[in-house]
């Protein structure tokens, strides 16, 4: 036990002691065909010809909509004309939201428009829009802790900045309030809630991305405003000497039942054990999902597909799953959990790339303890693409999370997100801001962390 | 002739010969005030004041809007609250055309919206809108080069690139095709023009700007595309095996005439010799005007107002004007250049702030031969803050042409515009892109500038 800490320390410093006899290992022939995947990938022109077709040919593709279904058909074409196999589609149903018109505008007493959009799953206005009297909350924190009463009417403001962080971090917390304010707000009977958005662009294009309502609340509409509209919204509170009105006017469309689905084709192995990887098919509706996800999509696509081409079929099976309907909720995720759960047991290693199109810089797992040593077999060969070590708290990618849950052991390569929350869920996700020598990389890596999934022998349950 | 080129070459590589007898300069006092003014400038926060009143309590202001007549309002009392004299507004009129609605999609083969604005005096699409087969042309020298037939009904898009320049140079071409692409599609019986945005902006915020039709053309709508939008209408034409087809709906409002006008007001001097400095009051109407101009204006009012605060009068009267209806054809710059016609003479120097809010860092002159040797002496005092020596045929800024037109000498603090044009034009026009040290570096290259302008002996003609 003492010996697995040592190691498990050490590996997590990147520093391995000498290979004993029984440690998990490539052999030379493996070794050298890896060295040749990540040469192939950083060549790669198939992931950039394969997100600029979805984003050109589809574009925006909510979850559940019919651009969505129009991507489904993309997708089987796609992996059909690279001759994956076993291609399908399995369908599930979902709720459906869209939004249909958003704007706000401050009326009092400086008026001028305001850029925003609308949060998934938010309630509309009622008919012509509402007017309310605005009130800043600096945090969520700060907000929460307010007394129950003295909003009434009012339009709460959300004004929390989110920081710039390279592993994506600091989304984390700033997600918080985008079903905190909205839940918050209503509980002190305020008519609605805005949000400084959970992003970091300094364009005024408004980040939006889904919320719940809480169970015991009235819901009220919530919308993001861009960080420039934002500050501006603060500066008139700054400089106002009488309450500062803002209409907001937010309708939506929703259906009880739509159709969508995952998109699944494979790479078959010489056996039935699956390594599961992917990126998700649907996007938020305001940008073309090209960091979001169609580059996790060409990223597996063209690694599988690197695969593909090596002499002899893989040891294991290569399932890439275009995942549906993952913005609104990992739909598509769970329904392929439930659909799979009796052959669960066949998953072998699930990862998603969902992360933008930025070079990776980290290979985080989630293994058990004792298949912990593998960790350094991907770690050595990532290493050349300047690739570190990171932990064994590895998220495994969103749609990955149901399966995760149930103890499907997961890797994740960390790609350099400083950027992405410029981008992620705006308008401004678009093809232009994909660099194919950080996707080839990324090929690169993918293409080696799989075929090493494929063929290292033993599982890390 | 010989000593006067020598020099003339000298200053302009920044060497100048030892300091001859009779050679213009600044008395220790007045190089003394410099200085201090200097000083003052690099610690100002009035400018930023200015700029954020501006941009918060009117926002955008077009040209003959009713928001342009609330900023003459705003215009006047902040220079009484600063305690400029002789503070006026002086009307003109002119005609008005606004945009109501703008949009764009392809319809086939691959259905998605694009973004677009509309240009600056387009006239509207027919009602509900038209649908028409895209062209493209890589640059308007090949629209211009394309036959007369061919393009009977379909929509011309000119793709043309902008270069980011430091000095805005790239500008100086690419706003060729904004009055050029509308009237080469029109002579050839184009149903509507696209064009790329003259901009350099890498998000979904298309750059507006004025276009005028040529006299023998029936008009055509005219658009401009993000650069992402021209980018992802370029990939649908190389993808696409059928014609691309996009629809097309612009409807706008104009007025024969409705009223603007110029604010003025003065740091009155010992005598009634003319400074004029100011920036233009009016934006274009998607941002809110802080870096095209309220910078401008405010950098030129804190500027003179820290002349103001010397003890004793300046020697001439610094004249600030807040130009109105600059973007939609320098008409409030025109005006006055008619009106002021009879005391042109007492007009020692003009120059205005009119490229955003980055830092000064060169210094150009627009003087007479007899008058350059005065050159060194700006240059002396603006050295300290990173400005360098220019060359004699500047631009006063554009408010300024009417009088340099009509000799009035001048000269420009250029500014690093390196990013401008990723937010001039565009609703990313904001006061978040100002940064302040960047701000008092102008404000107290102004403060100097304008110091030495008003106490030099002689003049510049």
């Amino acid at each position: 036990m003492r010996r697995k800490i040592l190691l498990a320390v050490s590996i997590l410093l990147g520093v391995t002691p000498a290979l004993a006899q029984n440690e998990p290992a490539l052999s030379p022939k493996q070794a050298a065909t890896v060295d040749r995947l990540i040469d192939k990938g950083l060549e790669d022109d198939r992931a950039f010809t394969i997100v600029e077709s979805l984003t050109t040919k589809i574009g925006p593709r909510l979850g559940g909509s019919e651009a969505e279904a129009r991507a489904r058909d993309w997708g089987v074409e796609t992996l059909k004309d690279l001759g994956f196999k076993n291609v399908r589609i399995e369908t599930f149903d979902m709720p459906y939201w869209e939004r249909v018109n958003e704007s706000a505008r401050i009326e009092t007493p400086f008026p001028q428009d305001l850029k925003i959009t609308a949060l998934g799953n938010s309630v509309a206005t009622p008919d012509g829009g509402l007017v309310g009297e605005i009130v800043r909350f600096r945090t969520l924190l700060d907000l929460q802790d307010a007394p129950l009463d003295g909003l009434e009417g009012k339009i709460v403001f959300v004004d929390e900045v989110m920081s710039r962080t390279q592993d994506g971090s600091g989304y984390g917390w700033a997600v918080a309030k985008r079903s905190g304010a909205a839940n918050e707000a209503a509980k002190r009977g305020a008519a609605a809630a805005l949000i400084r958005s959970a992003g970091t662009s300094e364009s005024r294009t408004p980040h939006t991305g889904n919320m719940n309502y809480a169970e015991n609340v009235t819901p009220v509409p919530v919308a993001a405003l861009s960080n420039p509209d934002a500050d501006l919204l603060a500066s008139a509170l700054s400089l106002a000497d009488e309450p500062v009105r803002v209409s907001l006017d937010i309708s939506v469309r929703t259906l009880a039942k739509v159709q969508s689905g995952n998109v699944i084709g494979e790479i078959p192995g010489k056996t039935d054990e699956l390594i599961v990887i992917g990126g998700h098919l649907d996007s938020w509706d305001l940008g073309t999902g090209a960091v979001d996800d169609g580059a996790g999509i060409a990223i597996t696509v063209a690694a599988a597909k690197l695969i593909d081409e090596l002499p002899g079929r893989p040891t294991r099976t290569i399932r890439v799953i275009m995942w549906g309907a993952e913005e609104v909720g990992l739909v598509g995720a769970r329904a392929y959990a439930a659909e799979h759960a009796d052959e669960l047991d066949k998953h072998i290693l699930a990862s998603e790339s969902d992360f933008g199109a930025g070079k990776v810089w980290q290979f985080r797992t989630r293994f058990s303890e004792d298949a912990l040593p593998k960790a350094r077999v991907y770690q050595k060969a990532l290493r050349r693409l300047g690739v570190g070590p990171g932990n064994n708290n590895a998220s495994g990618g969103p749609d990955v999370m149901p399966l995760s849950q149930v103890g499907v052991p997961a890797f994740r390569l960390y790609q350099d997100g400083s950027d992405y929350f410029d981008l992620h869920h705006t308008m401004d996700d678009t093809l232009d801001k994909i660099e194919l020598e950080s996707l080839r990389q990324n090929v690169a890596a993918w293409a080696a962390a799989v075929y090493i999934a494929s063929e290292l022998e033993g599982d890390y349950r």
